[in-house]
């Protein structure tokens, strides 16, 4: 049951929403709001202040609460529908993360774990425990490379899987996407060619795009993961800057290359003297437990640049990133910099000491089995429900599906439709420079499959039957 | 005085530190800790798991704690000195900030203000609220452009001194400095020439140095401000791509532009077309109280992109800004997703919570006599105590001072021997690409006017004097 402070902001809102109060009335004072509700006078004050805090009511001084703006006069549908031109990868990859707004009953978009898999309370805990510990020392910056205690245990961690790197050879970043970008930045020039997985993470393309570089597609399979033979041949006949790639649990596919593979790869990359940017942000979930080593393990000369965070397993609120960026560690220690200035010293501190717990395995304990549920659930419902044709993936780690249609299906008009109905997908389109992917989706399973999840899974099905 | 487990964790750091433990050897356990100290198991727990919070020491499950990797036996000597080539603006900037480290005595590099001043406290209330309110929902993304909370908090704000733009208009980044990358990336192409002040901010030519802009520099008086006559004739000889600027409280000088002086730069740069990029990190600082309205006020075209943060009046350590793009909002939320992807939604939360509750003015106006005692204070002192002939800047708002010395001074060396004493300054060639005040100094005087930082001023003067 949620406080009692809460059920009557949840009563003012509404008595808001229905236009009962218009902008400028002046709202019930906290004493007789205590009043008619039986309350303590504190319960009603914190009440109004959620709702203040909403920006829907304001405090003028000596004069009490009045109603903001003109959040209740507005009609939703003075707001322009959004023009064809206007469906850019960006506009696009921006509308998935609506995932997260009150009208989507199945967050399928967005690869984000449910909020409710994750140690929210713990985490809470280690964040009021560094607020102690730092004082006023957390209203201060933390100048890159971040602080020290944070990146002692991200290399104690990355020790297990056999990292070459330790707390020195660690950069904190503004999340993951900030790793890969300062990666980039650290070894590529506007218009030179970077190596991406077939189909790779819209967040790269992104990256590439803004950095003013090019694509080189390297095919990459369900199971198997990047083709490092095709590689090697796409190296021979056009070198590009920078390969970037997720060996571990790859995105939208969920595949992993092999250990051989991944010696194979970085073998390759030294002797072709070219950087692998990897993105292990998926690599705590396998496959297997303990899970893979990532290609870091295998790079004795400093020419894998090891990006990650804990926002796919953890703490995806915290926006923590790092980077063990190997030889390029001084231009990407001066990028971080140049970007950032400095991160939140309380989140690197919390963060640390919750991973110092250890706390953290006894989470991915919890949430493995969660997630390959949440994955068999999804798949199965989809085998049932899909049109015929439809191919499902098999991942054997991570929480992604990918689900190739038939070929004439638009995932694009799917994504639009789906959307109207309160169900976020990921189009194909996304992953791909080339459009190669126009009737995939990807669908994130790291949410309880309850039965309306699975009734939006049968109702997608519906809607790309009729496509 | 410290709570017990401190004092007890403090203790068995001195035993790390004097090396009676080594790597591998097993600490105490918790138990045997607390008959010892004759305290409860919970405080001995805590005292523990604060060190191995640090990395100094590691558990090891059903074995206890051991100490931790080579901390204590690697010589501070191994590392190598910083070879002179190395000292880019970007290290020169990073150097600035080991002012919040330890052996730093007096933090007058930075431009930070001393986190006593802030109201540290409140703030964390604010994000303990914050996260009860959230629950789960602290653990997810906060996609651009951000909270609405918070997005229409800073509006209703900047609505006193006029601002123009709402809620709507708004995009919450990660600190100013991503806010000014944004606007950068949204205005300019490689290559291009923005016109700076000079002296100006060097995380302004960080910024243009990363995105391979060129900086014009516009003269600029310790009282007035920019001139605006001068960019005027400027630009009618070399057309930049934007202006950035700081209108009101200009760092390093802490000059302010008239509001007249103001309107006429808008209105020359509106006839232009030409985007102004408005830092107004420091605005709530002054001139005068209330606050004077920044260019945005008077920005009828939507060519002042207005940039902002509360990192120099409230919260560093949170690490957000905002943007208020005006014509170019599209550009700008677009960068903002490829750079970030999302933003840490307790934070921004806890902000909106913060600003809602009004304690922002009032610890404003405890705050703003702090600072102009700490200038007056460190003025005063260095009058007395520089060599002849060095001029110190008479700020009338914000809590930095602008020092020149005689000319044969190299600021780079003071700033080199000062640091080695424990004294961080920051050096005037970080302020201009060309060099032109190589012997200048800025001090931040946002601390509490301590004998011992007062002491530290007199030994300043003794360092520039034999220089």
């Amino acid at each position: 049951m949620p406080p009692r402070y809460r059920t009557i902001a949840e009563s003012l809102r509404q008595a808001l929403d229905s236009g009962a109060l218009r902008p400028g009335d002046r709202v019930i004072s906290a004493r007789r709001l205590a009043e008619r509700e039986g309350v303590s006078l504190p319960t009603a004050v914190e009440a109004l202040r959620a709702l203040e805090a909403e920006g829907l009511i304001l405090a003028r001084p000596r004069s009490g609460y009045f109603v903001c703006g003109s959040q209740t006069t507005a009609p939703d549908a003075s707001r322009p529908p959004q023009a064809p031109q206007d469906i850019t990868m960006a506009a696009l990859a921006r509308s998935i993360f609506s995932g997260s707004a009150d009208n989507i009953i199945a967050p399928l978009g967005a690869a984000l774990p449910d909020p409710d898999w994750l140690p929210v309370a713990a985490l809470q805990r280690a964040l009021n425990s560094a607020a102690r510990r730092l004082g006023n020392g957390s209203q201060t910056y933390s100048p890159p490379p971040g602080r020290a205690d944070l990146r002692r245990q991200i290399a104690l961690r990355a020790a297990d899987w056999g990292a070459r790197f330790g707390p020195e050879d660690l950069i904190i970043t503004a999340g993951e996407t900030q790793a890969m970008r300062l990666a980039l930045r650290a070894t590529c020039r506007p218009g030179d060619v970077v190596a991406v997985e077939s189909p790779t993470y819209f967040g790269v393309l992104l990256l590439l795009e803004s950095l003013g570089l090019k694509a080189l597609e390297i095919p990459t399979d369900p199971r198997d993961g990047l083709d490092v033979e095709f590689l090697a041949q796409a190296i021979a006949r056009r070198r590009p800057a920078a390969v970037i790639a997720s060996p571990t649990v790859q995105n939208p596919l969920g595949a992993s290359l092999s250990l051989e593979a991944k010696r194979a790869l970085v073998a390759l990359l030294t002797r072709a003297d070219i950087p692998l940017i990897e993105d292990d942000v998926y690599g705590d979930l396998g496959p297997g437990d303990p899970r893979p080593s990532a290609c870091k393990a295998f790079d004795e000369a400093g020419i894998v640049i090891h990006c990650s965070s804990l926002s796919k397993t953890l703490a995806p609120g915290w926006r923590i990133g790092w980077i063990a960026a190997g030889r390029y560690h001084a231009e990407v220690l001066k990028a971080r910099l140049e970007e950032s200035l400095a991160g939140p010293p309380l989140l690197e501190a919390a963060l640390a000491e919750f991973l110092a717990g250890g706390d953290y395995d006894r989470h991915l304990r919890r949430f493995r089995p969660k997630i390959q549920a949440g994955v068999r659930a999804v798949a199965s419902r989809a085998e049932a429900q899909f049109p015929q044709g439809a191919r499902i993936s098999r991942p054997t780690a991570g929480f992604l599906l990918w689900v190739e249609l038939p070929a004439h299906i638009d995932a694009l008009e799917i994504h639009r439709r789906a959307l109207a109905e309160g169900i976020s997908v990921s189009p194909g389109q996304l992953f791909s420079p080339q459009s190669s992917f126009s009737h995939h989706l990807r669908l994130n399973c790291a949410n309880e499959p309850t039965p309306r999840l699975l009734r939006a899974i049968d109702r997608l099905g519906e809607i790309c039957a009729k496509a």
